[in-house]
């Protein structure tokens, strides 16, 4: 990557003297600051006065212009004090991720002999004092010390600008290795760490980059300290291992090693309350957390995932060209990686996309045992769910489709898996959120209780010898029916998910842009499909996709058949709980009375617990002796 | 209540002396302990020799049978030195809870002086310092300081024996009053205390006493100091406060006031991770904690709740004469109370109880939305369920029977109460305690999501603008199967809540007795019913009700109503989701082969999660590059 490597400090402290140095030691062109000042600029400073910020800005402007079209060439080196953070604001503009500042620093003592002893210099040295109260330190340069000689300063700067990897990816399973090769196929440079186990897990990190060509110039790693030190500062390190505890010894093995500012990254499914109190804890400590879901599996890794930032708004700055860069693009080609909102949130909505991952899963389950029971063998269904590409695609029923084709041998390989479904934990956790939230996540629940109840596999085969299950008539549905009741559950399930996402942003204070979530999911991750992409332009206008008048017309067209579909089901004893459910949901949340005055009465009449009235718009709690 | 005092303490602490006075002062009959030695023994002791506990057995089981005959006609007074905690247990034998402990008490010197001035005393006063050696101090007498004059002494005993209230109730809400009143009604001498808040709640406790005859001999408190001061040790303090935070300020007011074994019973739906939490809490500071679950209402709390008490057995033991004599009543006349197991698990069965309440109350609404679309009237729907009680009786369907009956002017009651329905956490709990434990209780989440969807009133209103219900076709249903729709998801339900009790016991080790917790379940509480005593036996010989035969049976032979019933019910766009989640559970769990296999090879695909083989038993992992 072509870079402007700008060499500052207070006047004296041997800027172009390093800066030439550096430059021909790179083999890259030199610029001194001072040269590019105006006229009227040059003549105050002759006659020992300071210069304004006014003096400055046009100068600031044209080094900045000069940087800008100099590193589409190659990189460069330019010379400049830079004393205050918006000077070097104004010189990295629209360039932030592509400069290198190198400060030199020494004592008020030391520069003040050696600018003394330059004859020809234009600055009076009575000035310095002014520079050094004018100096803020730079939150993230290469920092060396002019008391080394100029062969050992240039030797450190190299050594710090050559060997120093831009991003670190700390965890090489499934998903840390995919998304290395994604950041070393970008160009970035990065450091990659896996621990040593004796006899398990040994020389990982060294291994996988002797795999693959693009990882040449990444560095690998199994010591820690080496890890963190091969980074540039402020440092970015992504996690990738196991969510829970976990991830707080990594934190507490990195915490020694690190620097004020640096940034940690957790990439894993860790539960979003967690992240906050991680949050809390490192930002007590000066270091910057941000927490973001990954999603799109191995192969979303490697080629483009979809990715869930949250945090500070600054941190995320500092990874935004990384993430970014690595992240897929949706279909206008902007990256499917946003700055989500607050610590937590994208933990939080993460977490939803699994819920929502887990319900479009189950809905397909339910809709190959529908087909099966019509009749269809594997290359059946898969040649049906094929066909359902034009009216419900996504990336699910793409792999279905493809899952139902596998042989092996002369049999299906899907009817010789095991049917108990596991899970780890984010289906289980938006369940409990709803629940906490007092959002009714019908869907969700369903799904992961189905996987629950698959779970129990010796006691269906005990209680399927016990009670028989009954084919009372025949499946009177059509393929195009099932198709329906199934994109009718979709829309339900979208509801569902984005409601949970929007009550949270409420309750939290959040403020996040439900349009924004959609597009980063239209690509990259595991729940991308047509309908997500129609919901990017609807959540413009709504937070309640059930009030789009297109979807509502698609609601309505598709409820008779969801109906029909699940009531012949119910009648054949076929398991379909999550179709099922979409229609009880709808229900529910389309009824005008609903019988919860029923329970209300009965809370009254055992526990006291009072009721409203429809009468009584005064909200006042009204008690009965109902005996 | 009569009781035997026994005054004890080492010779020559002036036993006699003391229980003669207090005798005369009680007018109750006095017995020297000595005078029922066998002659052997005496002869030993005056022969200067010590009685081993072999020579004392006979002894202190005839001081024993005379208390316990004694008691049956009045109080009386006896004096035995009694020091080991094994004399006591043999003297207080069958009536630990009539007992009071007396223990007098002075250094050596003190007493060694004043067992050489007594010259008609047959035992050396050598043998004193064995008798020190020897004695245990006892864990709940009330002590006095033999430095006193005898009439101070006897004072101070009177006031103790008197003065002390054997039970608090800390609390006086719904709950808290009706428990009072019941254990005085039970003839127990209790404390109450209730807060004093400026203007808000004044003179609660003071109030309250007045208002009831039964409580003249209650004492009332608005001050936490005086109220622990009044009750004998060790305390006995039950909390009938506000779950949550509150429970914990009330322990830190209470501590500083209490004694070491002093018992605090924590009576309200705390959290059972919390009533852990808060029992090793306790448990360090040398108090005991019964975290107990008290089902019932008002009304049961007066007349006899369900009780469900968990903590130490020993702790149990001292607090069993109270609850179980305040408790509801099984068919045999057994207390709804009994020992439950370990911390936690009382208040995670009330808590699964909840559950259950919540689904039967979910379920009763359901059926009367049905019963009103097949155009019954709030009467026609009280008269419908009046008729089920003879098959399906149970508390709630007994208070939904009235609740429909119940007029205000011309119209029904019911029909004027806001479709909103409130929820206090314990569904929620139960929700959230099955999503973590594995175990699906889709009833409870079913009818947990129901009182949330019924929460959101407004966008209820406009969707059901937007996207209007039809009824397709007519209801084709008849009441009887819709008994039986409801009778088969009752016992779905059943099946989940205690699946749900079973899968914690054994994760959490508590070894709960299923049958024990069914039967405390019989009376007093808000899901007793003729099902719960079925339950009682067939928990006698399994853990899962769905291998039982005869409910089998049922379960067969309801089924197709409730086929009938839920498809009906879909096709005509009734808001059925428990009933129709009974249907797809029972499916689900009898389902030889699930479609989980589906979601295995799913997230085999994206994730590489690897999924089992059905022709592997060796439970190895696989891996399929499906591409």
């Amino acid at each position: 990557m072509k870079k402007a490597i700008f060499v500052m400090g207070v006047s004296g402290c041997g800027k172009s003297t390093i800066g030439n140095l550096l430059a021909k030691e790179l083999d890259i062109p030199f610029f001194d600051g001072d040269d590019y000042h105006p006229e009227a600029n040059i003549k105050k400073m002759s006659s020992g006065q300071a210069l304004n910020d006014n003096d400055r800005q046009g100068w600031l402007e044209a080094l900045n212009l000069l940087a800008v079209k100099q590193i589409k060439e190659s990189s460069c080196v330019i010379v400049c004090s830079a004393l205050k953070q918006k000077y070097r604001t104004i010189l990295s503009d629209t360039i932030e991720d592509k400069t290198e500042w190198i400060h030199l620093t020494g004592t008020f003592n030391q520069i003040f002999e050696r600018v003394n002893s330059r004859a020809d210099h234009f600055m009076p040295s009575a000035l310095l004092k002014s520079q050094f109260d004018t100096l803020e330190n730079p939150e993230t340069a290469i920092t060396i010390d002019i008391s080394l000689t100029p062969e050992e300063i240039i030797k450190k700067i190299k050594h710090e600008l050559m060997n120093t990897s831009e991003f670190g990816l700390f965890g090489l399973g499934v998903m840390g290795k995919s998304l290395c090769r994604n950041l070393a196929n970008n160009g970035f440079k990065i450091s990659m760490f896996n621990r040593h186990v004796d006899g398990i897990e040994v020389d990982v990190a060294k291994n996988f980059k002797a795999q693959y060509s693009e990882l040449s110039q990444a560095q690998a790693f199994d010591d820690i300290s080496e890890f963190v030190n091969s980074l540039q500062q402020p440092r970015r390190i992504m996690l990738m291992v196991n969510a829970g505890k976990t991830i707080d010894y990594v934190i507490e093995d990195l915490l020694p090693h690190l620097s004020e500012n640096d940034i940690i990254i957790d990439g894993g499914n860790s539960n979003y309350k967690k992240t906050k109190e991680r949050y809390d804890y490192l930002k007590a400590k000066g270091i910057r957390f941000i927490g973001t879901g990954v999603s799109g599996g191995e192969e979303g890794a490697l080629k483009g995932p979809s990715i869930m930032p949250s945090g500070d708004k600054d941190a995320y700055d500092k990874v935004a060209p990384f993430l970014e860069t690595i992240s897929a693009k949706d279909k206008n080609g902007l990256p499917c990686c946003t700055y989500v909102g607050p610590e937590g949130s994208g933990q939080f909505i993460k977490m939803v996309h699994n819920g929502v991952e887990y319900v479009e899963m189950q809905l397909l389950a339910e809709v190959s045992t529908i087909l099966e029971a019509l009749g269809q063998n594997p290359d059946g269904i898969s040649q049906t769910l094929e066909s359902w590409k034009n009216s419900a695609n996504s990336y699910l029923l793409e792999i279905t489709t493809s899952i139902f084709k596998k042989k092996e041998g002369n049999d299906w390989l899907v009817n010789k898996i095991l049917d108990k479904a596991g899970n780890k934990g984010t289906g289980n956790w938006t369940t409990i959120a709803s629940a906490e939230l007092g959002v009714p996540s019908t869907l969700i629940s369903s799904a992961l209780f189905s996987r629950y109840i698959s779970f129990y596999k010796e006691e269906r085969l005990q209680l399927s010898e016990l009670i028989e299950t009954e084919n009372t008539s025949e499946l009177n549905i059509t393929t195009n029916a099932v198709l329906e009741a199934y994109q009718f559950a979709r829309i339900i399930n979208h509801y569902q998910g984005f409601k949970l996402i929007s009550e949270a942003s409420i309750k939290f204070e959040w403020n996040l842009n439900l349009s924004e979530i959609a597009r980063i999911w239209t690509n990259g991750c595991i729940i991308r499909s047509t309908l997500m992409e129609e919901l990017v332009s609807i959540f413009k206008e709504t937070t309640n996709i059930l009030t789009n008048t297109e979807l509502i017309e698609q609601v309505k067209q598709l409820k008779p058949s969801a109906k029909k579909v699940v009531s012949q089901c119910l009648l054949n004893d076929l398991t379909t709980p999550a179709l099922s459910e979409a229609i009880q949901f709808l229900n529910g949340i389309t009824t005008k009375y609903a019988s919860a005055n029923v329970i209300q009465a009965q809370r009254d009449y055992f526990g006291a617990h009072t009721y409203l009235r429809l009468d009584d718009p005064s909200g006042k709690p009204h008690h009965t002796n109902w005996v």
